[in-house]
């Protein structure tokens, strides 16, 4: 495997014998077209030989000029994004399909190079935690993971970890897709008792979208009180803006500087697709990303500690940041994240297109109405079902490319109910109108709840949470 | 000429143009390529023929792929640091020449775009100041500027500026040469009464050199112990490192990021030479050199106001820095930083050779005991003098190329007797001995003055200067 540590041969990394190779190939070249003394260009043809045997046995691939070495080697070969021939395209800005299932999640991890979340590894989580495993992990929702089990090991023996998850706040509007990882993080947290940042990516929406420096940052402060409203344990979370805690705490930029200084230009074109029309900001962030994987970028929280290891939920398609991370942390002297890698969040209109915060009816937002949760369901989730009742009776509906369904999923708690309907629906039991109501009756209390409980959070609150301070655990 | 700021035609800057023409360049090319409509293609290529006239109107240039437009053009004809055929080689890494008189200034001048620090701005300053000009003025050491007349114009209407310059801390070292923005800049701020930021970019020795974090920002404080023993009046000066005021400054980051997002690679690139295996450290960095240009990134000196201009006086070979910033500065709403550059600072053994902190000889160091300043000038600078002495009566030395004279230049005060000294050395009368006798009775003052200086600059004196807070200014 590729991983960029060598295990022994010179006590080289993947990245020093490729930056050795590249250099030992510009020498031979040069030495050739000069025409230089055959022994010499003998002997540096022979070191090149060396570098790339040592490099095989490292990384177990062949050097390719070019390509730097990464955790994840299958990226590099298919380029960044790269839809091979009818496979799916996946990256932090993009995500498209063109199967009604959605993504072929399998495949992506094959791809990405990470885990599958399989039932040993979820009993496993029940087994150290004591708890039933979130409906999340239950339902294959967080699919995939990197050195998950390595967390486990360390949580056995009362060797702590912490959760990072972001958000990037381009908008006011969140819909419920957003809550997902949230969802999810805030049963980890409750689950292992442990730390838990949260970081709002302001500064890389003001790079990316054409919005101005001020709004971006509001946008971050809107979210957090969405943030918030799941429900959040003050004296346990630290969520920031990264316009404000960058300016706020030299460890953190000094985390900064130190990954800046060990990623190049070449390798964050392979990993993001990056190009040379793109501003300098872009280029630079994906080290702003990865600092909040490093205990030591909150002293505040850690005392200053560099080794408590760091475990992120989040979508897939945030990986990238994360395999560059994972590369990086050895080369800097700190342990890698783990990562639990979610499924996408389906838009309204199926699985194949895209949730967009300027369509209002491509999903449900946090801020809809019970009317208009209905409206939007009946009206707009893509339904698997048949043509006619009688058609629907006789052959039944497809619950997998059923909207409806894959959002009940998410958000449906009892497995026998979603067990249930997902038979009575394949065999035609149940008419698409019934399981439409199904998902309003599940979607409009949860959403009321939520409104209810963003009333609730005071600015004296947002401001708590977002104040670099000690968290109440003892490092 | 090429300033980035449009004068009529549809308010476009010519970045806004040069982007507009690359993006219709590339639809023209899609539609032939594609067999479009022939109409369709004819439209776009009427709309990318107005472009570029109006590129053209605006820039004073005709459109080049790939080459976006600066405020100095020399610079991308030639590409960076360019030492076309015989010609010197300036950038911020690399100084060269094989002119034992040194770098072509004259030359530099056309090359950048800048312009001549003649006779009449030097007596302007004198006018409007009402002090004698500094000898650096007086001997066309600051030889080439930006925007002085505006600056001098806004001053004599009561509109004040501010000073910014800096030092790269890559060791404890300090030489005489490092002295020389210092000096002038403190002349500057007694003549003006105006506040002073002083940038150490420790994170920039970090992201070029092999150290570590902790050694650069060591050398920061070590290095600003010598910037306050040039005389500096602590209620008007600010010295900051980097690594500390990034985290510590949220208005300093939003600058950093605003900057970021209007300078593509190909235009760092272009003007840095960076490449694709550059870190992307290197490549965001020199956000970080423009931010200090803009009053805003320090609201305790300036009350956040973003309107107080700017003046730099810097050496040369930072030039490509502010180009960068003056191109970006109006189209983030910021007035442009002027700047007054000066000469390089030779090595003793000649101006063609490089200064090193590592070779003790290369200079004076200001931690020199008067024996080692003795021995350096008599045994290793170079000499403008015949090989015995009956030539050197008979056909006289040349001070333009003796490294004793151009010291002498830099630290020798008076007018009269460096003109004696130039003539009596010129003719003969004056011999090599001699003239570095009268070099040595001027550093060893000096530097022994300097040292006396230093030894009170106590860590508290240093805590204050480099402690974000108001200065005695009301802006």
């Amino acid at each position: 495997m590729t991983d960029c540590q060598a295990d022994g041969s010179g006590n080289m990394t993947a990245m020093d014998l490729y930056e050795s190779l590249t250099s030992q190939g510009e020498l031979v070249r040069t030495l050739k077209t000069e025409k230089a003394v055959k022994a010499d260009i003998d002997a540096a043809v022979k070191l090149l030989l060396k570098l790339k045997a040592d490099y095989k046995q490292v990384t177990g691939q062949d050097y390719k000029a070019g390509c730097p070495p990464l955790e994840s080697t299958v990226l590099e070969d298919t380029g960044p994004a790269a839809a091979v021939d009818g496979e799916d395209m996946v990256d932090p800005w993009n995500v498209s399909t063109t199967s009604a299932k959605g993504v072929d999640y399998d495949k992506l991890i094959v791809r990405f190079g990470s885990s599958k979340v399989d039932q040993e590894l979820v009993d496993r989580i029940e087994r150290v935690s004591g708890k039933k495993p979130h409906r999340f992990l239950r339902r294959g929702i967080f699919f995939s993971h990197r050195d998950m089990h390595q967390v486990l090991d360390a949580y056995e023996k009362n060797k702590s970890f912490y959760l990072y998850t972001g958000r990037g706040p381009s908008s006011e509007a969140m819909h419920v897709g957003h809550l997902i990882p949230f969802i999810f993080t805030k049963w980890l947290q409750d689950t292992f008792d442990i730390p838990l940042v949260i970081q709002l990516t302001d500064d890389e929406k003001y790079l990316w979208k054409d919005l101005s420096l001020e709004d971006c940052h509001r946008y971050a402060v809107e979210n957090a009180k969405d943030i918030i409203a799941c429900g959040f344990d003050v004296n346990k979370t630290f969520i920031f803006s990264d316009l404000d805690y960058m300016g706020a705490s030299p460890d953190f930029y000094r985390n900064v500087v130190k990954i800046q200084k060990h990623v190049t230009f070449n390798q964050v074109k392979g990993i993001f697709g990056f190009g040379d029309s793109d501003c300098i900001g872009k280029i630079a962030f994906p080290a702003i990303q990865a600092a909040p994987s490093f205990s030591n970028s909150f002293p505040q929280i850690f005392k200053g500690r560099k080794d408590i290891q760091c475990l992120i939920p989040c979508a897939i398609d945030q990986d990238p940041y994360f395999r560059m991370t994972r590369d990086v942390a050895p080369r800097i002297g700190y342990p890698k994240p783990a990562l639990l890698h979610s499924t996408f969040f389906p838009a309204l209109q199926g699985a194949q297109t895209k949730m967009s915060a300027s369509d209002a009816n491509s999903s449900i937002f946090l801020t809809d109405t019970p009317k208009q949760i209905k409206n939007k369901v009946n009206k707009h989730a893509f339904s698997g079902g048949k043509d006619t009742i009688e058609e629907h009776r006789k052959y039944g509906g497809n619950p997998d490319v059923d909207v409806s369904f894959m959002y009940l999923t998410f958000f449906l708690e009892d497995d026998e109910q979603l067990d249930k309907i997902r038979q009575d629906y394949a065999s035609g039991a149940l008419l698409t109108g019934e399981l439409k109501k199904r998902l309003i009756d599940t979607l409009q209390p949860m959403i009321t709840a939520h409104q209810e409980r963003r009333k609730q959070v005071t600015e004296e609150m947002v401001l708590k949470f977002m104040t670099p301070r000690p968290l109440d655990f003892n490092f």
